[in-house]
């Protein structure tokens, strides 16, 4: 592409970004009401100036505290998720939380605007992590790999309008599990499919679908149908809301807003409407247009291969080739990917509706280029589990059950009957933390016993570990089981071992 | 304290960030350098603009990547802790990055300056959190939770001018344990001490000193001496420098910045230099200065509690009563401690050198209630182990020793010993894959045989499983052990399990 062509091509993004700050001025609503009663707020409590605060108790917009019900679940989707990428071998590595400004520059596209700048309070200009893509290209042209396979879970940060209610957040996390490094072709890119397979029937989220495309049949299909080289990608960034608008709106934005001739928009219109599997590949080869397009052929070889693969695999079936898949980001080079949850329903309908995308990826060939001083690319494929929507649709799902979840793992409630046991109670606890044994006791000098079984109750600490006057003299302490009520004296000396057996902890 | 006097010392404050700031300016060299480092690095990069990038490939200041090694020393240090955390009963919660700006306003006295701000994109105004305890106070109240055990391990951003060689960050890991809720006196204090105690014991990071003190007993101390009420805070940021500064140069501070006269100065002398066990303790309760203080009282009565739970506990040795012992923060209450390596000699000196703090805490009743709006408090105590320094010394000892450390926990290479067998080696390791059993390959069509058994020597692989012709028409894999050469035929069925039983994972 020309520098001229380049210029234009950024120059019409910003006009672009323009138009769409001014739509959401006019729909920022949220922001308005948002300020309105942080000044009503304000308003209430000047009249009673009594050396409270005066601010809003809350987290920052698009972002949530995570309790310990919460935190439970999510250990839970984290330990799925890394035993996965464990089980294909992945390193791990991590990176600082904010970058240099420039590092992210002109990576993300039009979602650049949605970057956090942190303040120039003196010293180098920085910008919180956007995804987790772009600081790992980053480590890599700085630490001179050339070959590494690596997984990274960490929070990522968008000024975005966040909908949290789905799931959707200004702070989220993102697992990432990328391969790196010059490989034959679709064996990495196979085997990062094959991972969101793995993790979604793992979680059991319910159906699901993995939509696939490439971005040289994406750029060959523009080509043939002639849309102008420099408009590629920001036809691409509107192609890409087809997952969340019908087409007419996505041709309005390109015929409209983006001057593409209509003849052009209805070709895309043609193709962005496929999807299948090997079947449409081979058609696709065949078609007059797109075969005559060298970048499609490539991607399409590319398409069959990456079937045959995941047919060995066996899970050809959850994938499927779709013409409509663009993905938001400037870097892909290659193959890109996403998976969607299919709704759950009785009802037969042809087409299943998506509750969004879970995952998604692809393969970027030049971002690690741009990071290195003489240009040396390293081939990259990787795929980011879109985390969030997991953990809401699980706190559904656990919060429509019954099942309890257990927010600690103590095992033994060290307890008294009488009082004055303090100092008793103490030395006992300490031996059993000494052992390995998880134990808790109640902060007060004289509880009461009934307060202590409720605690056991309350918290699901299976054994209670009690200690009278008699107990003492005779050695022993008392285990109670708090489920069946049952209690026994063991010996001291044999507690520690008791209590191991009874909660079959290492 | 009177609202005058509140503002009087906010005023000093100030005066000193400005005088502190001066001096920063002044001592601003190592800026300078990077500045001009910079300039250099442009200009030598001027001549030759072929559309490569111009900018410095590097993490922002004070940061660092963790590669693999790194990260596998990382998650073992972090499990011990965990696990620590877990057999306490703790429950585990976890809080954005970035808080309101006026949550964190008011809460770091001096230090305040060290905060993180985010760039105003319009909406909220915010800031990196600086701590994890101020956002754990801002959850509490958020949430009218009045009883919590919970621990929380992540990230926090101070602006300090990093020693990173000596572990020392812009960013870095706090792991944090506390107890919130109103309980019997100095039983939870206790508790945290316990675990410093068993988390610098599991480390094995040698010998180490618990420093504990009471705010009380500062304040205490302050008043007796003749320190003016305005003065507390300040003279007790002063003193917290004892241990990086001799005496002579707080003294001079105290004096000449902060005007406090010389008799007050040689007063706080006296008792900065004691410490000891209960012994001391009870020499303070009978200190005819001191003794005359309520607070002091108070604050020593405790301590001997403390004393008297510590050594229930049988750690009482480790912890040294220090009324040098100041601790940075405001927020701090009732009892506060720090843990100190001492360094390896073999030289009997009197008085061991310390390697720097790797832990701290202690009581801060008040926070919770800065941020209720009807000031209802939740009395709190923690411990926030320190763990960049512990990390540079495990790192350290990793690389003086020769073990060498796996980053990944793959099982077994699929290997074939013959060109053409690509789908075979891909069928094969996703049989493994679909039975949990952690598997890698070389993604080539046609990799050699000896570049597949170096691939385990180098990442520590202990099995091949290899196919090749005669392998498939027998229906077996040649399972090899890498460490001593012996190859053996395994029936396909049989696969899944000899592998596991011989690389002992579940």
């Amino acid at each position: 592409m020309a520098a001229e062509a380049a210029e234009l091509a950024e120059a019409l993004r910003l006009q672009a970004d323009t138009v769409r700050r001014l739509k959401q001025e006019r729909a920022g609503t949220e922001e308005v009401a948002e300020q309105v009663a942080k000044l009503l707020e304000l308003k209430a409590r000047l009249g009673v100036d009594d050396g409270r605060p005066r601010f809003l108790l809350k987290t920052p917009k698009g972002t949530r505290d995570y309790g310990p019900k919460q935190m439970a679940i999510r250990e839970r989707v984290f330990s799925t998720i890394i035993s996965c990428f464990k089980r294909h071998g992945a390193e791990v590595i991590d990176t600082p939380v904010f970058e240099l400004k420039e590092t992210l520059t002109g990576k993300y596209g039009e979602d650049s605007k949605l970057i956090y700048d942190l303040k120039d309070q003196g010293g180098e200009l920085l910008s919180l992590r956007y995804d987790l893509t772009v600081p790992f290209a980053r480590y890599l042209a700085m630490n001179k790999i050339t070959n590494i396979k690596r997984y990274h879970i960490a929070k990522v940060y968008r000024r975005d309008n966040p909908a949290m209610t789905r799931g959707r957040y200004r702070e989220f996390y993102q697992c990432d599990f990328d391969i790196a490094g010059q490989f034959d072709p679709m064996i990495p890119d196979a085997e990062c499919l094959k991972i969101v397979y793995e993790i979604l029937s793992a979680l059991q989220l319910g159906d699901f679908l993995v939509k696939v495309n490439d971005r040289r049949i994406l750029d060959g299909m523009f080509a043939v149908c002639g849309v102008p080289d420099n408009k590629f990608r920001t036809i691409c960034s509107s192609v890409d809301k087809l997952d969340k608008v019908m087409w007419e709106d996505v041709r309005s934005e390109i015929v409209g807003e983006k001057g593409l001739s209509t003849e052009a928009a209805d070709c895309i219109g043609e193709y962005v409407r496929l999807h299948g599997g090997l079947d449409l590949v081979e058609e696709l080869l065949q078609d007059p247009k797109l075969s005559q397009n060298k970048l499609a052929r490539e991607g399409l070889a590319d398409m069959k291969l990456l079937f045959e693969y995941l047919m060995l695999f066996g899970i050809a079936d959850k994938i499927s080739f779709d013409l409509s898949l663009a993905r938001g980001l400037d870097y892909y080079t290659g193959v890109i990917y996403e998976a969607v949850l299919l709704q759950q329903q009785n009802d037969h309908v042809e087409e299943p509706a998506t509750v969004g995308s879970v995952a998604g990826g692809g393969r970027y060939d030049g971002l690690v280029g741009m990071f290195d001083p003489k240009g040396k690319k390293v081939p990259c494929v990787g795929v980011s589990i879109g985390i969030e929507r997991i953990f809401s649709l699980m706190e559904q799902k656990m919060e429509a059950s019954e099942e309890k979840i257990r927010t600690t793992d103590t095992q033994v409630l060290v307890a008294s009957a009488q009082k004055k046991l303090l100092e008793e109670r103490l030395k006992l606890i300490s031996e059993l933390w000494d052992s390995g044994i998880k134990a808790e006791m109640l902060y007060k000098k004289n509880p009461k016993l009934l307060n202590q079984l409720q605690y056991c109750e309350d918290t699901g600490i299976p054994l209670v570990a009690i200690i009278g006057e008699q107990e003492l003299k005779d050695g022993v302490v008392k285990l109670r089981d708090v489920a069946t009520r049952e209690e026994v004296d063991i010996r001291r000396e044999n507690l520690v071992e008791e209590i191991k057996k009874r909660t079959c902890q290492p």
